[in-house]
């Protein structure tokens, strides 16, 4: 019976701080050996966290890099340690995205990461060059057990080369495949289906190991898991949490199913050179005496949708703010239900210690707005702060009286007050060192329904991906579970509206929420023209016009010089505003 | 005797405006064939514009793309059009960066860009599958001449394949580059430089088409042009202007070359299939009868370094400003050399009449400040506005008063005056519809020796990769070449200031410019750290210290947060701050 204990450390690294990210791996590996494990895997790029973008283009970097991975090689015996890094080819000036295999002093294994996604939020093609699986295939031999390493992408390109295949028809009877693979809503769905599949159909083990942590505007999820041969999964990590899952895996049930169906046929790459990498174990008797026998019950986890969202959005805040070298954060809290939610994730995220609002009414702020903003602030324990914004603005009326005299109102009036504010959170933040988080939404962003540099001023937009729909059922949602229902069921129900004039209202100049949202899903994220969202429209109870449709997409396109200059935000669906969508400003087009 | 008419058309296209591109493109063709001309080339993408950037992956621009290019294809007879446009592979799911060959009704020719540029501000290989070249090689039989057709990188890239050298040696005596090439310093010259060494190298004609224009943070400069096969040039378009480049050449004389040298041999790719589309000629006769005789005489047109550059900052300026469809721009003018530069571009690309500017003193202004601006408009006939900040200014101050007692002065201070200036410029840019230019200069941006909301609030900024050091050279060159000399002397001597306390000067918490320049071009340009920069300084005659290089380039790694919020400016330099450059804001890592 071979039998072999392994590990999967979904860790959370940080981009830039190569010792803090060997010191971490150090700590997993010494954490794993504590526990008998054979072969703890890390997640891509684990040395010089990811995504490291033009870091990757500085050479003292790449060497930092290699002296961290030199690092750990030496420290630690008689433990196969597989970690992401850079691998340098002085001679053809290139890099690659690879996995260090680390046993005993010696990098034991190598591998290069094959298929470089370039697409949605990736550069990867911007700096890597691509690895020769398609001309050499390099497979571990350690224990008397064939395994298949590769990264990321790697498992999801169809191919040719189908990767997995490759690997598994050439012997790997364990695939261990290592990410750094970014959360949007229903991706860890994708992931299971995708690792069970190939699992079932090459008869292997397969391993998935996923980092966690949040990164400007990227949330890694972690999910780290195993398949068997059968395309069960065996067990997996907690979603948003670092943590080591230890498995033991044994290996007879690969052989077996082979054996009984005589596959893999070897009817693909044939004729590619098969290297294979064997770890001679120097002593088997010490090597396992550690070994102490927990195996994890099958402990599959499942989240809902909703929970798996606000999960990613306290990740993706804490990591912001912490690894910007913060400790508290400013909200401008207006009575409405985006800064509301906003306060309520900062505050679930780095604790109430940590937020301060600021409440700044002027004129045309109502009643309810100030005294909920005081009840959302005491049920949670946030501080306060109320600055009244009208000597400000009674002083640019006077300023712009003369400039402005016999001239109609329009928004110019209405962005001055948004924009006192911005001026008023940003000395606030300047002067006792808070990062402003902005409390804009996705549908805002989108149609433009935000002041620049007035309520789109500060460091992080966290709902910035979440369209206002998905804004009440978080909002509810938090409600429900606790701790406490902190946001005023006044907030909930109340209309919303940006009080930057008298009776002011959002339906005064959008469309009802749940057709713009709807509009905006197709128009962004699955790309559609508004011919093709007219006929989807046409099918919905409450569908949009087409006037209301051209009306939307038009204000999408015009709108990109704003959100050029928007800070960045949490990436929740497949396609949001940032590195994801790159839009020309400068542009004719809107259809 | 085997004569050709060739024309490059150096046209300035839109990004998404497909039909006027089209319209552009037909109008050029006209041109080119009342002066008799054989073939007429396009640069590359000229039917999308460039970079069309995520609108291709909008299935519909493709397909309006498509239609524009059977619209011209339609429309024109007994002329060789070639023209860059995306080709679609819809069985393939791909897309391609390719060149079309129109000629009487029909597309004779096709070309697909085999080297996809994904580095510094190109991003193709997010869109673009590669071409063929590798396995099919596809030339030009046109009026008995062979010619190869090529797209941009395609000349860069030294393979292999060597593009050219496999066009050359499978019969190709001329070569048609087609481009849409930026503009950085120096970047002319190596165009230059390459492409007549490839042309006596290959013993070719080699036509190089470059469009015109400025597209967000883009300019292309043209300056398309001929080589002879003895790498002269023969005659090359004037850079920064809309032009069409007629030429005869005389195929003879390649022919002579190659039989005299026994070249090309064909010892380079020699097993690869070639597909020759041989174009017939309806009626030779008829074909050539309008041929006109005008063979443009030897213009080789030189731009000094100095003149380039204030040339691209006024064709990008002009651009953003008219395709993003405004008219008037705002400028806040503070005395200073920025501003001043700034206005003075504004004008000379858009006229004085579209120009207006504000000057908003506080109590800390020194009198000059007010009465340089009010000489500077005046001598350019640029109306100026005067808002004093006084009442704002005290009115932030009584709203923080009590939130503030008892801290010490900070950049808060500071920062309130520059956003109050941020909100008065957007209130007058809402109120009237104008476009505010920003006027921040690249040392500012490096070093975030900028208010983020303040002065760097405003949707274009002109000189955003132009060095401090610079901004005075091209003020000088201003005064020098006229008309007038706009800018007071006492703008070019005063020192820097912000101006933002009583008797601040840049230089209280900056290094000397010209060190803090060399270290900018160190770091960002050349890609240094820390310790190779000092080993430089160390060879200059006022070199900087080791801390003065840390104190930079740390407060450079800082102040990735405010350029991200910036707005767009012209990329000059190798690298520019903007898509050129793509760092992590929260990174641990400094050197």
């Amino acid at each position: 019976m071979k039998n072999l204990r392994i590990a999967a450390a979904q860790i959370n690294t940080t981009v830039g701080d190569i010792n803090g990210n060997v010191d971490l791996i150090s700590k997993y590996i010494e954490k794993s050996q504590e526990y008998g494990v054979n072969i703890v895997a890390f997640p891509e790029l684990s040395i010089t966290g990811y995504p490291p973008e033009d870091l990757l283009l500085n050479d003292e970097y790449i060497n930092a890099n290699i002296q961290g991975l030199e690092k750990i090689k030496n420290k630690f015996n008689n433990i196969l340690s597989l970690i992401g890094f850079v691998e340098k080819d002085d001679q053809n000036n290139k890099i690659y995205n690879s996995v260090a295999g680390l046993f005993n002093g010696k990098i034991n294994f190598k591998y290069q990461k094959f298929f470089l996604p370039n697409y949605g939020v990736f550069d990867e093609k911007r700096y890597f060059s691509s690895g020769k699986i398609n001309q050499e295939i390099h497979l571990l031999d350690y224990m008397g057990i064939k395994i298949g390493v590769n990264i990321c992408e790697d498992l999801w390109e169809k191919g040719p080369p189908d990767i997995i295949k490759t690997q598994t028809q050439n012997g790997a009877e364990l695939i261990i495949n290592i990410n750094s693979s970014p959360f949007e809503i229903g991706k860890n769905e994708k992931r299971i289906e995708l690792l069970t599949s190939k699992s079932k159909e090459n008869k292997c083990f397969s391993l998935y190991v996923n980092q966690v942590g949040g990164q400007d505007e990227l949330v890694f999820d972690g999910g780290s898991m195993l398949s068997s041969p059968d395309g069960d999964i065996i067990a997996n990590s907690k979603q948003f949490e670092e943590n080591l899952l230890i498995l033991d895996i044994n290996i007879e049930k690969v052989r077996k199913l082979r054996r009984k169906n005589n596959t893999p046929k070897k009817e693909y790459h044939s004729n590619n050179n098969v290297v294979s990498w064997k770890i001679e174990l120097p002593n088997q008797e010490s090597y396992n005496q550690k070994k102490i026998g927990i195996i994890p019950s099958k402990n599959i986890l499942k989240t809902e949708k909703i929970e798996t969202i606000y999960k990613a959005l306290l990740l993706g805040t804490r990591d912001y703010v912490h690894k910007s070298g913060f400790e508290k954060v400013l909200i401008a809290i207006s009575g409405g239900i985006d800064s509301a939610l906003v306060t309520v994730i900062a505050n679930d995220s780095i604790g109430n210690k940590n937020v301060i609002g600021v409440n700044m009414p002027s004129r045309y702020s109502s009643e309810s707005s100030i005294s909920d903003s005081e009840i959302l602030c005491r049920r949670l324990g946030v501080n306060l702060l109320n600055l009244p914004i009208e000597p400000a603005h009674i002083s640019f009326e006077k300023i712009l009286q003369r400039t402005f005299e016999n001239t109609n109102k329009n928004v110019a009036e209405e962005n001055i007050q948004s924009r006192i504010r911005g001026t008023i959170i940003m000395a606030l933040a300047n002067k006792f060192n808070y990062l402003v988080m902005v409390t804009g939404n996705k549908s805002e962003m989108a149609t433009g329904y935000a002041t620049l540099y007035g309520d789109m001023a500060g460091a992080f937009a966290i709902i910035k991906d979440i369209p206002k729909s998905m804004v009440y059922e978080l909002s509810k949602y938090r409600n429900l579970i606790g701790p406490g229902s902190p946001i005023p069921e006044t907030i909930l129900q109340k209309e919303p509206s940006a009080e930057l004039k008298p009776n002011q209202l959002d339906s005064d100049s959008l469309p009802p929420y749940d057709q713009l949202d709807r509009i905006i899903e197709y128009y962004i994220e699955k790309k559609m023209g508004s011919n093709l969202i007219l006929e989807k429209e046409k099918t919905e109870l409450n569908g949009a016009s087409k006037e209301t449709i051209e009306k939307i997409t038009k204000s999408i396109d015009k709108n990109e010089y704003k959100r050029r200059q928007s800070p960045p935000g949490i990436k929740i669906t497949s396609t949001s505003f940032g590195k994801d969508r790159r839009m020309p400003i400068a542009s004719k087009w809107n259809r």
